[in-house]
């Protein structure tokens, strides 16, 4: 059985990297070299630059994660793991490997499955028909990956970036911590579903022997393009990004520098809550009631007496607990790129479980996302109409470049 | 505040239309008849005959239900209710409701919000700058919509269509009665899923005090258009279906007929089945496993011993407890509409939640679907893999002509 390659199928793997694959997928087959060639290789397109990506293709290479600022996809996997082993030969071994299986799958190649059907399939295959799809992987560490019960499990307790620690206990909140926290994250974006779950599943995949999975979080938008999507309390959400839409904007708020260690110049802090929506109160709700909420319209999304989506805010209007307003209150700025998510009839009371997956970058969150989360979760008239169920911060490394492997720059040198 | 109509916004509701759905959407308020005209409007595309739909838009009327030989859109929620009244007038009530609102919906439009601010708006609003996304919304009625616990609660049980009955009990599997069953079926499909999310909300949101909600589950295929889609084993799903695609192929395997009470002449029973997938057991599946279980190739998706995909299945050629051996030992045909779920990770395992929403369509499920079941639950190499959790069997009426309410030929006459 030979898979048909998807463009120019020159590229393939070496044996050491077929071994390491294979046994990372659990094979309990050893190979003689002669049989190699023909059992697997790995099919993938040969423009890897970025400049040579067709549309539906997001280089995983460069300057900065894509993923962060990376126009918002229609699907999002959010995945939390823990590391199982204390060595940190073992951290590099999977890093390597999901690095391989990035570098293939962002290209909108699949691994490939030769004769030998006696092995599993180096690859799950629901893709097999389907393109990159805007595909992007961007990982993020948490406070446990430097230091956990104070230990320094990997040796890398001193390269630990500045400002990351858990996020404080809020008023109001109610955390499930199995939803919470995790030493590694990666957040997979895809403009089809089944592209980013196949990437989030093979990153699993990968990861046994290696690392458990905390939780995994699925989420979607209606990515229009050149339009704000709305969140399910029918409000647009993401207006203010607007604000900082240019290079020195991203500088300022979202990419990280200064104080920093080298590794994360140039990355940024992911800020994670789940935040349950109380739909069917807030669907008995005037509509002024809610745009109260907001301080917005929300047909325009253009904040009170004002006229259009971005036009700036005039505070002399705002309602004084209106989600706007103290947003704005707080002189900070963030980077949002939230997802909504559905999931299925609450069994305790019969109403939707449904909601906002709150995603903001940003280049330093104790001034810009903590006193904007504590004025919200204490004064926001938002919190009539959520609940915030599980919270993370994890520190996203600046961009790789070809050759490199995730978290090389902290974990080796 | 105005809503921007998506176009040709000249239709509008009655004061009865209004005062109606306004009870529905919960408001306690009363209206006076003078301020009626202000408040709320419906935006609806004029052309609402099926010929000048444009593409995105299918068409609510028509011989047969949307939504079931209809090329499958990308995204499914399937929701079931419980009608929590005793009286037909309150379901024709309900059943009015919802019919208006599929009206709308399917064509693009959203209700319209008027200036009384004081009032919840009529439409929840995430959709506001949405198209139809080729949205269909498609009923069936379950065993105890017509008798339940020998109780004929709505005087319509001489109305039973001839098969309806719950899915008998199978070897195997692991039901959850609180996911099966329930006397309403709406399966809402779209390309988009917060349109389809978006009618579901409001299908249940205009149910209020009439119908609760048994259980709302949520899937996605990926849709590429032309291919058969694959399932989260890898392997494409509903390749058969090209054997009865035309006109007469129908008649044959989905739209029931003859012995059937007049209304569901022209109709289809919905099978469906929730199947977990054990996806980290099948990854570790040598990919020779996995083909036999299936009997087919998993790249091509042709049956073993054949080369393309649409080639009849060769049973000379087939393993003993092959899904497809078995599918054709039972010499009947089925038209399938699968969906794949995932839904995080599961807290008493570790492992992914992840799996296949089985649903088909057919004429007689005793004669086509059931035997097929049964032969499957006992003797099918998938059952290794696999557990059904959830189960039910629904009778979707024929379509509807404009102007008729969805049930009605049950409920009236």
């Amino acid at each position: 059985m030979e898979l048909e390659p998807k463009e120019n199928p020159k590229q393939s793997v070496s044996r050491r990297d077929f071994l390491k694959l294979s046994a990372i997928a659990g094979t309990g087959i050893t190979l003689g070299a002669a049989g190699m060639g023909a059992i697997m290789g790995i099919v993938k397109p040969e423009n890897g630059k970025v400049a040579a990506l067709s549309d539906d293709r997001i280089s995983l290479y460069g300057q900065h994660q894509a993923g962060i600022i990376t126009p918002q996809q229609t699907y999002m996997y959010l995945a939390s793991f823990h590391l199982t082993g204390n060595d940190r030969s073992s951290v590099i071994r999977l890093f390597r490997d999901w690095t391989k299986f990035c570098d293939l799958s962002t290209a909108g190649g699949t691994m490939k499955t030769g004769d030998n059907t006696l092995l599993p399939p180096n690859d799950t295959g629901e893709t097999l028909d389907l393109p990159a799809a805007r595909l992007t992987i961007t990982f993020g560490f948490g406070p446990t990956f430097f230091r956990e019960e104070g230990k320094d499990r990997f040796g890398i307790a001193a390269k630990a970036p500045r400002y990351l620690k858990d996020i404080p206990r809020m008023p109001r909140e109610n955390l499930d911590p199995s939803l919470s926290g995790g030493d590694v994250c990666i957040q997979v974006c895809a403009e089809d579903q089944q592209v980013a779950f196949h990437a989030v599943r093979n990153l699993i995949r990968l990861s046994t022997g290696y690392a458990t999975v905390n939780w995994l979080q699925e989420g979607f938008i209606s990515a229009t393009p050149g339009k704000t999507p709305r969140n399910l309390f029918g409000f647009k959400d993401g207006t203010a990004n607007s604000e900082h839409d240019n290079s020195a904007g991203y500088d300022d708020v979202v990419w990280a520098g200064e104080g920093e260690p080298d590794w994360m110049k140039g990355g940024s802090y992911l800020a994670y809550r789940k935040i349950r929506m109380l739909l069917e109160v807030w669907d008995r709700t005037s509509l002024k009631d809610q745009e109260d909420t907001f301080g917005r319209y929300k047909e325009s999304g253009a904040a009170y007496g004002r006229s259009g989506e971005f036009d700036a805010v005039d505070m002399s209007q705002q309602p004084g607990s209106a989600h706007v307003n103290l947003a704005k209150q707080t002189g900070q700025r963030i980077h949002r790129r939230a997802y909504s998510y559905t999931n299925g009839i609450d069994p305790r009371t019969g109403n939707v479980d449904a909601g906002l997956l709150f995603l903001s970058y940003q280049k330093n969150p104790e001034t810009q996302f903590i006193p904007m989360l504590r004025m919200m979760q204490s004064k926001d008239k938002l919190n009539e109409y959520t609940s915030h169920v599980a919270s993370a911060l994890f520190a996203c490394p600046r961009g790789l470049k070809e050759g490199q492997y995730i978290g090389q720059n902290i974990l080796e040198g």
